[in-house]
């Protein structure tokens, strides 16, 4: 009986930055990026003799623990109730190339709830099916290369102003503390809109979708500011939006930084307090 | 046509607190916090010349620019490429009582790819279907009120001790900057265990698993930490493994807070330097 599915861990990634600080590049050095994978968890279940398997969840997570990560998921979801339940968990696929998804096979007197399975879980974006990198799932939903020809250059004097344009326009936040932020600039810096919300893929969604809404798109002449940390998702949502520049307040993911540098996306981070680092585009920013 | 589905917008949410620091109660006074209701996204479009809905999403979101955020979630996500698609957005209940369902009615001549909307999403945790409350959907998933019974009540003191202890073991954010931790605290201030991950929900799902695996739930002498904001599905993870006590760095939303007091959750915010605000539970901690 294996209950654990280690010997894969995976939790950070290298990759080369730029930083700069008050308008000048400092340092071209190697950096250090937590890593971002999606996971499908499957479950293995008896129906009319049969063993059958049913994706449950398909996340986002940090290589490592993945069986402790199905677990806690199946139980915080009302799905097992004991570890009397589980048979096995294990990867399907082989080391290294696919440890994404997972196979939880259950005992076979355990009845599940299918009706709460096919309902009851909420969905935050799309993702890699099993089998397929994100990075594909994203070539098949339809994202094309950002268009960067003719772009101008961008002074880094204008994007150390943006953290307190944002930081002034974000209302609720003053009170309450407890929201993400997403802002559109143009290449000027000039604050185009800003949309708070207690999730950041839905503060991203609200600011574009107005965009969309009003005909607008694509956003080629747009930066996207966001308040917190850049994930392979917010960087999938300005590919679909054909925003050329990202501007994260924290750290990028491992798959963000992928994503950006597939679609010749431009990516910064840790924008704050007159410094930032460039994850991809170096020649983008002067 | 009705684009927009404006005139309910109710992002803060107003709470009694209790503030500690250095050991000792400052202030009793009202706080305001972020809301957090969950919005289930249908799409209604023509099959075989009937009009069908389909919830494509069920987000947790702060209320107001809801269609904005359907519209850039089906945008994003490869469904939807141009507002024409689009005849209108409404909110399918009543004002002020069921304005977490929005209805997006795509024109008639609009061909979905109903494989991509099954299958092409991921999720995150479970929720309230549509025309219940979330709570009500945490009750369906056979969570019980904590039983604080015989537990003692908890100094300030060791609460204090518990960023520095959560820091000191964060090894993969020291390098990375970006990654979420949850970590388990005995009721001495003990550390247990600590996971990171990207997600948040999946740093706690893996330290509940891990738990569970090894056959030591329920929890119900541990203190969750969480390195950033409490939200609802945070909350209810802790009160399906039994937790009593939650303590997060950051703001805790409005539905975390409800569902905290409705399950005899202690829930404590801003827990950091020295300082923290009590949101339920008031009399566990002296």
């Amino acid at each position: 009986m294996t209950k654990t599915a280690s010997g894969f861990k995976r939790e950070k990634f290298e990759t080369q930055i730029q930083r700069f600080s008050a308008g000048k590049p400092i340092a071209n050095e190697t950096d250090q990026l937590a890593v971002e994978e999606p996971l499908e968890i499957r479950i293995g279940f008896t129906e009319n003799g049969k063993t059958v398997y049913k994706a449950v969840s398909i996340t986002m997570r940090t290589p490592g623990a993945d069986a402790e990560l199905a677990a806690g998921f199946l139980f915080t979801e009302g799905i097992l109730e004991s570890p009397r339940q589980i048979l096995a968990i294990k990867h399907c696929g082989k080391f290294p190339n696919n440890q994404n998804t997972l196979r939880v096979d259950l005992a076979e007197n355990v009845r599940l709830d299918l009706k709460r399975l096919t309902r009851n879980f909420y969905t935050t974006s799309s993702c890699g099916v099993c089998g397929k990198s994100s990075l594909e799932a994203l070539k098949i939903a339809g994202a094309k290369k950002i268009r960067q020809t003719g772009l101008p250059k961008i002074s880094s004097e204008i994007i150390h102003q943006l953290p307190a344009a944002l930081r002034k326009h974000q209302t609720v936040f003053d009170e309450t503390g407890g929201l993400h932020a997403a802002a559109l600039f143009d290449l000027a810096g000039n604050l185009i809109d800003l949309k708070e919300d207690v999730g950041r893929h839905n503060a991203v969604d609200k600011l574009i979708g107005q965009q969309f809404l009003e005909n607008h798109l694509p956003l080629s002449e747009m930066i996207l500011f966001l308040s917190g940390r850049a994930s392979f998702e917010l960087v999938q949502k300005a590919v679909m939006a054909q925003i050329p520049l990202v501007c994260a307040v924290g750290a990028p993911s491992s798959l963000a930084v992928e994503a950006a540098a597939g679609f010749d996306l431009t990516l910064l981070g840790f924008v704050r307090e007159k410094r930032f680092n460039i994850y991809t585009g170096f020649e983008k920013i002067y």
